[in-house]
């Protein structure tokens, strides 16, 4: 049984989706308000109430009973958490995520933030994160898949509001401002723009890339320039050189036949490795996307 | 422990690459003449000997003691199968997998035989096949990461051999006869052409691919016409309509835009999903990369 942490667009998708496509059920549901637990795991109807509710009320649904994490701990076999990256301190997800690893729980997140700053602490064989790189393309599992084959380096395009961005300006020749204020109309950019248009969010990505593949990049260590428009086709690039140890993010100048670059909201990872040049393009967003990987691997760590 | 079943090219690679890279030992090598066993694992002195006899004589080679598979079975943990694919029994690999299995070993394979034939009989937590597709690109672990994500269709360019003769013909001018006398004797094309030019090499990969996403698809199902050049850009395409439950291997003309037209000996693969559109490319073939890529399973059958 799954305690949800988190309960927006996400988190909502996740829920109906898991008792959809699942025979299994959430047994807690949190948000910023508090949480509700079940100790049987909620029923169906119950999860269609709570899907009613404004954000921040799950507390107040009168679904089940108020309840602290710890209570909920107690009775969910693994932790989902929808909730938003905060870069500083990771926090709530990061305390949440010691607690329920060092109670023998398994984790599945889709929030980059814990990872970024702390992921040689907390890489552990219960910890399941594919949901927050390429959300709906399961590339986590396919880098999982190389060692010992030695990755050398890696190109990104891992943000797909910026590329959205991008994408209005050097194919559709609208000017950058209006292509940043049409993004944020349209909810593509995150509610926070500097996230995207400084490098966090592609920044913390390349962090969880360069660790699935061994190598031990926090966030600060990712040398970041902001955004901007510096002729056809600037795209917003993470880079990752493993050999030098070096990781940045930053727009770039892409040849208009170079393999990895794609359009709108799509991304493309391009991994060298020592016998190999291979590439990925897939979906960089998306709520059903997001929450559909997250339920494989939830039904993973349920499994192992 | 590691049971090597098949000793040319790929096995004394992996051999190698294992004790280069990995704490772990060899405990019984196999090839077509018999096996060499020894309880405690072989001496990397001891392999490098092996390494040195003639295809075919590994029982007679001094080194540990001959050996029955049954003896083998019973001190090793995994067995690991680079026998060549006989696409009429998959003997006598399918045996060896039921005894293994049903032991509690572990079976970690490249041999497309047994999967095509009997993937459903052989489905099982202890298999692992990623080095069936696609080799040094783990392409399954990334389709494993999809369900409960619905994929749709899957187009491929799964054999490296046919798309270098069709480059070959198509990009670079050489007639079709000569392109495919000149992939015989580099040896792109399998000792028995037949297995490429007839699509059985990609029609078993299509099946593997298929069942990885839940489709119960077998190698007699797959409808496959002989390579043929049609005019530009012919391509050796396998394609899998899940919705329709059809799979087939055939020559098609691509558009040169085509996101899966790639050249030589590169494999590209789309999987169209409820959600999204991903598409993969990466190196087909080789010693190195399908070496590496078993490694990878071999690490994952003792963690798990």
């Amino acid at each position: 049984m799954i305690l949800l942490f988190g309960f927006g667009g996400v988190g909502r998708t996740y829920a109906e989706l898991l008792y959809e496509r699942t025979g299994l059920r959430l047994c807690a549901v949190f948000d910023s308000g508090g949480g509700v637990a079940k100790k049987d795991g909620f029923a169906s109807d119950e999860v269609k109430q709570l899907l009613k509710i404004p954000r921040g009320a799950a507390a107040k649904s009168g679904v089940g009973r108020a309840a602290t994490l710890d209570e909920a701990l107690d009775i969910c076999q693994v932790v989902v958490d929808v909730s938003p990256p905060n870069y500083e301190t990771a926090e709530p997800a990061l305390s949440l995520y010691r607690r329920a690893l060092s109670r023998g729980l398994a984790v599945v997140t889709a929030n980059k933030a814990p990872l970024a700053l702390a992921f040689r602490e907390l890489a552990h064989r219960r910890l399941y994160y594919k949901a927050t790189v390429m959300a709906g393309t399961p590339l986590v599992d396919l880098l999982m898949g190389l060692p010992p084959q030695k990755a050398l380096r890696v190109r990104g395009i891992l943000n797909g509001s910026t590329n959205y961005v991008m994408t209005r300006v050097y194919k559709d020749g609208v000017p950058f401002e209006k292509a940043v204020e049409e993004a944020k109309e349209l909810g593509i950019l995150e509610p926070d723009p500097r996230l995207d248009l400084e490098g966090l969010d592609p920044a913390a990505k390349l962090v969880i890339i360069a660790n699935t593949l061994g190598a031990p990049f926090a966030l600060r260590d990712v040398v970041r320039r902001p955004l901007a428009p510096l002729g056809p086709v600037t795209r917003y690039l993470a880079t990752l050189d493993l050999e030098a140890g070096r990781a940045s993010v930053e727009p770039v100048r892409l040849a208009p036949d170079d393999p990895i670059h794609v359009d709108y909201t799509m991304n493309a990872v391009e991994i060298v490795t020592e016998v190999n040049n291979i590439l990925v393009k897939g979906k960089g967003a998306g709520r059903r996307e997001t929450a559909l990987v997250l339920l494989n691997d939830t039904l993973k760590a349920l499994r192992g």
